[in-house]
Parts: structure tokens; sequence; C-alpha cells
């Protein structure tokens, strides 16, 4: 079982080389081993279209796959997509064992890639770093399941939890490695969302500025067209920027030709962020991390959108209960009434630490 | 290294056994391994006055000590106390290696105890596990350095850093495991110290409630002596109470007779927290945990009286500015401007987590 987990780890790590590249595609990691156990080729699903992980591992593997092992981050495919179904190729291969960290979320096809491996003989152990592989794969279960975008918020507050000074200061909370780590997500996620008090008060440019990285689609929630046309934002820089706003408001002739518009009903006199994220799926963007002020974060957690939180916490105090918090807006009347959240991975990036949070009926 | 490691690592786990019963002096903890390196016996010092734990463990070793080795997390004293100078002892038993994990904090006698048993032609070898036998003993160090208390703060708060409701609810925003911790930590400081906003939303009791826990000393902030006189805290349980208020303030004839006052001057219209913290240190209380509101927490560091902060997080989320911050009232004007902390340990409470955070200039 150790050796089990060892190279399902390595499918894990393989797998998140190509996080962001391949949606709506899952990322998967593939490895094989010879018949006597020995690491023969590894491979994964490197871009959306192009060959998935176990057929890249296994061409590399060639001859040498007879009579050996494969692991999978996920269960091969059984339907033809854009490319022939992994599962025939497995079978080709002469793979004596097949070990899987999870089967296809997708409840129409799961099991079906097992069964036909099965079938043909092969010995099939499941689950292996099941957790693991399911975090991994949280967009991709989201997306098939519920054909909705993922949605994470990122905030970075300091331990009494503010996000900025009273005057809109937040320059910076975090370091600079909490902000690498910032980049590296954005990296991940189709898209980011902010709102447009966070675009007047900081403007940013909400680009990716790392190697090799590519930025998300930037989407501005702005129900009253108030942000300035000269935002960085809005900068004509090739990166896809959509203004989120109501139908009525008046102005969109100011900003840059290049940006788009998506039209959005009020609810409650605010956008309807759950229209939003339905129509963003439709132009597939199947991930979405708002990186925004305690107003937007509050509406999204309000609107029970809120898929998963990166809590960055500076070890600073700010001391001031007149500071910007990190959420706003939905205003427990009793502490029964808070929004549930179960922590995962708690990560270092020092000074600070990085708490992931998720919903609890997440 | 890897055995002097674990056995100093015992020494800290024996040391803690004490925490809390031996102040002013420093929690020891000792292991003897005899002269084939098999363990011998372990001992700490148990209680302010009675012997010293490289004592107590030296004579559960009897001759079995001779030619071997003995581990302790503090360097052995060389004057006399209220016991007779340990160096003697150790030198007496004819161990050949003394492994240390810290030398005295004392700067005048600080390696006097090394010096001496190196004279009698003992090897030592000193700082192992240093970080950690200094974190053991910093209570101790403080005290024996500054001569001052040291003063931790406990906050439990959500994820967006609010202790209570906007109606001053706060039952309970951590868990049941975390509140046990806070117990274990009662058990562990000299004094508890609140403020009376606290005693008025709360009317919390401030005992330890655990196996064998002895409660601190409660120690009230009330300058203008508003807290009822029938509070939880004001009763007559045995475990003693302080109100430090200022010395015109109407209205002591209502408290019971057993409640003790301590008058501290005013600074800006506060109580003069410094002078409260000297003057408990007069009564020996060499260690004070703060459990209290954002106000008090806040007077707290901006007055620079702050040793550590105990942050219990809890999965949660309040969403609501108007809510208690656990910080209030130095108002950082930019965040350069804040109060810098370092991280140290991230401890799990289930489902809760514990930050211990250090002002950055401790």
């Amino acid at each position: 079982m150790i050796q089990h987990e060892k190279y399902m780890k390595r499918c894990i790590e393989l797998a998140k080389l190509a996080e962001g590249r391949v949606s709506p595609n899952p990322p998967v990691g593939a490895v094989v081993l010879d018949k006597d156990n020995n690491f023969v080729a590894e491979g994964f699903h490197r871009k959306y279209g192009e060959a998935h992980a176990e057929v890249n591992a296994l061409n590399s593997a060639g001859e040498k796959a007879r009579g050996g092992t494969l692991y999978i981050s996920l269960e091969p495919c059984c339907h033809h997509g854009k490319t022939p179904p992994c599962v025939d190729k497995v079978i080709e291969s002469g793979i004596k064992i097949l070990i899987l960290g999870m089967t296809d979320p997708n409840p129409e096809v799961a099991g079906k890639g097992i069964q036909k491996a099965r079938e043909a003989g092969i010995e099939v152990i499941e689950d292996v770093l099941n957790k693991e592989c399911r975090k991994l794969n949280e967009i991709f279960i989201k997306n098939i399941i519920q054909k909705k975008p993922f949605i994470a918020i990122k905030t970075a507050s300091t331990m009494d939890g503010k996000i900025a000074t009273s005057t809109q200061k937040s320059k910076w909370i975090t370091s600079q490695a909490a902000r690498e780590e910032v980049h590296r997500l954005r990296n991940k996620y189709d898209a980011i969302i902010s709102g447009s008090a966070t675009v007047i008060a900081d403007n940013p440019g909400l680009t990716t500025r790392i190697e090799n990285g590519r930025s998300p689609v930037r989407v501005i929630v702005d129900s009253k067209l108030i942000t300035p046309a000269n935002s960085r934002v809005y900068s004509d820089d090739g990166i896809k920027v959509i203004i989120a706003t109501s139908k009525n408001a008046p102005g969109r002739e100011k900003y840059p030709s290049h940006v788009e518009f998506l039209d959005c009903p009020l609810k409650n006199n605010k956008l309807n962020l759950e229209f939003l994220a339905n129509e963003l799926y439709k132009k597939r963007i199947f991930s979405i991390i708002a990186e925004s002020g305690g107003k937007l974060n509050g509406a999204f957690l309000k609107q029970n959108l809120v898929d998963k939180i990166y809590f960055f916490l500076a070890p600073k105090l700010l001391g001031d209960h007149r500071a910007v918090s990190s959420f706003e807006g939905f205003a427990a009347e009793s502490i029964n009434q808070c929004i549930n959240l179960r922590f995962d991975e708690v990560k270092s990036f020092s000074p600070d630490l990085m708490i992931e949070g998720y919903p609890d009926d997440r």
C-alpha cells in the first residue's frame, strides 16, 4: 500500500502541472511500472483536446507496460470524446494491474471504465489516496455534477480579520511569498472576479505574474458602472475583461472597446451573482476565484455560491473596529447563524499562513 | 543527535507536567541513562520549594548513574536557593556526560553551572532542542530578566476576526476541544485578567474546570466599578479575586468582603496596565493570561505589554462589520503601522485551529 500511495502521489503531482490548462477536462496524472515493479514511464493530461494522461504514459512505456502496473489519479474514460476511450488503450497495453485514485465523478459513467478493464482480466484497485484525488478534481467534480463553475474566494487579512484600514489602505497585508501563491492560484482558475469598490480603491491589474503563467478572464462586478474607464484592469493587454452590470446602467460608451458587458438582473438591489456564474459557465468558465472586498465576499456567501475559501493570514494586528472586514453583509445574529466551514490544509507562505476552508455543506 | 533529541523531548514533556506549579522557578525535566546508554530514571521539578528535576532523576537512578548520561532541559543551578546547588549533586552522581537544552537565562549565573561541571571532568553538550527549551521556559525567562510578569492574550474568533455578534453574543464560537485547551492554559497561568465589559456581557466564572486543575487568581479591570456585585467571578468559591480600579471609583462596599481591590493610576483615562502588571508581580503573579474583549486586548497591545497571543480560530464566518472585533483601539493608520507578530506553532483542536503568535520584538 505504501508503494501504491507513493506512485499515486506522483500521479497527483503530474496532474497539477496542467491545472488550469485542461478544463473542462479534469487534471490527471499516470505512472507505469513494468512487470517487475520497476518505474517505466509517466504522463499527464497537458492540455484540453490533447491526449489523456494514461495514453501519454502508456505511449512512453510501449512494450514495457505488458504485465505491468498502471497508476491513474482518475478512472479511465470509456466514451469517445475529443480522443478515443482510454480504457481501450489500457487494455491493449497489456498491463495486469490498474490502480486508481477515484472513480469518474460523473454518475452516468462512474465505474464503467473499471468494469470494462475488469472484464478484460485486469486487476483493479480503487480509491488509493482517494481524498487527495477528489481534492485535485474538486473543480471538475462541481462542473460535471452541477454544471456550474467552482467558485473560490481568496482573502488576505490581518489576525483581527481586516483586509484594509478604515481609509482603504491594504498594501501590503500579506508577504511576497503569499502574493506569489495568489498568482499561482490565478494561473489555475479560469476567471478572476472583483467588485467595483476594489477596482476603485486598489486599481489592481488582476493578471497572473509568474513564469509561464496564463491570466484568467477578468470579471468586474459593477452594477452602476462607477469604475473609472482608465482603471488598470481595463487596459488593452490582450486579456479578456468583462463588466457584469445591470441592463440600464448608463455609461458603457466610456470604456475601451475591448471591454465586454454581461447584463445581469438585480436581486434586492444587488447583482444576481448566481445568474452571473451560470452565464460565465456558458462562456466555458469552469472555475472562478473572487479577489474582492468584504461586501462582494459576503454577497457570494449569502447567495450560497462559495465552494472554497483561501484564507491568507498575516501575522499582523490592525486593532481598529472601523477597518474593513473580510466578510460583510450577511450578519449572523447569533453564533448558530454563522456560516460554518471545515478547515482543510494549512500551508505556510512565510511569514504568513494560508488556511483552506470549505463551506460545511460542500 | 537523534537520541539526544529523543531524550531532551522527554525532559520537556516531564517539565510540562508541573507547569503552573513551580513559579517563580522554571519547569524542568531530566532523564538519566546508564553507562551503556540504557534508560535508568527520569524526574521533574514538581513544586516550588521541592527538589529540582535533576536531583529527583539522580536520586531515582542511584548508583546506576555512575559513568552514565544526564539530560536536563535547563543548566543545573550552582547557587543555594531553597535547595542546595544541583550541579554538586550532578558531579557527585558520577555521570560522565551532561546534555542540556539551554543555559540559565539569568545573565548573572548563565554558564556557571556548566563551567563547574566541566571543571569536574564532565563532558557537557549544550543547546539540544534549544528553541523548544526556551519556549518551555518563556515565562521564567521574562521573569528573571525583566522582573515582570509574562502576559499572554487568548482570543477566540471567527475567521473574519469577530469575538461576538453586534449584540454581544459569543456562545460558542469555538469548540469543546478548544475550550478545554483554554482551561489547560488557565491551569498554567498564575492569573487570569478580564475587563468589565466581558464580565457584564458574558458573566464568566474564569475558573479552571479540568481534572486536578488549579484556578488562577482572577483580576478584573474595572476602573469605574461598573461590574455587578453578584457577578459569578465574585462568588466566594475560595479562588482569589482582585478588582483593579481607580482610587476614586465609588461603590467598593457593594462587593463581597473577600474581593480585594488594587488601586491603579489612570493614563489617558484608561487604567495603567503596566502599573497593574508590576503590582501583580509584587504579589508573586509571574504569568497572566488575558481573556477579555477587543478593547482590553487592544489596550494591552497599545501599552506594549503582550508577550504572546493564543489565537483560537473557529471555522465560522459572522459576516458583520458591526460585530465585535478581537482587537480594538490602537487603530493602525497604515499597514506599516500594524503590530507585527511572528507565528509559532499551529495546533488543531478539531474543528478549530489555534495559532500561537509572538510580538515581533519579543
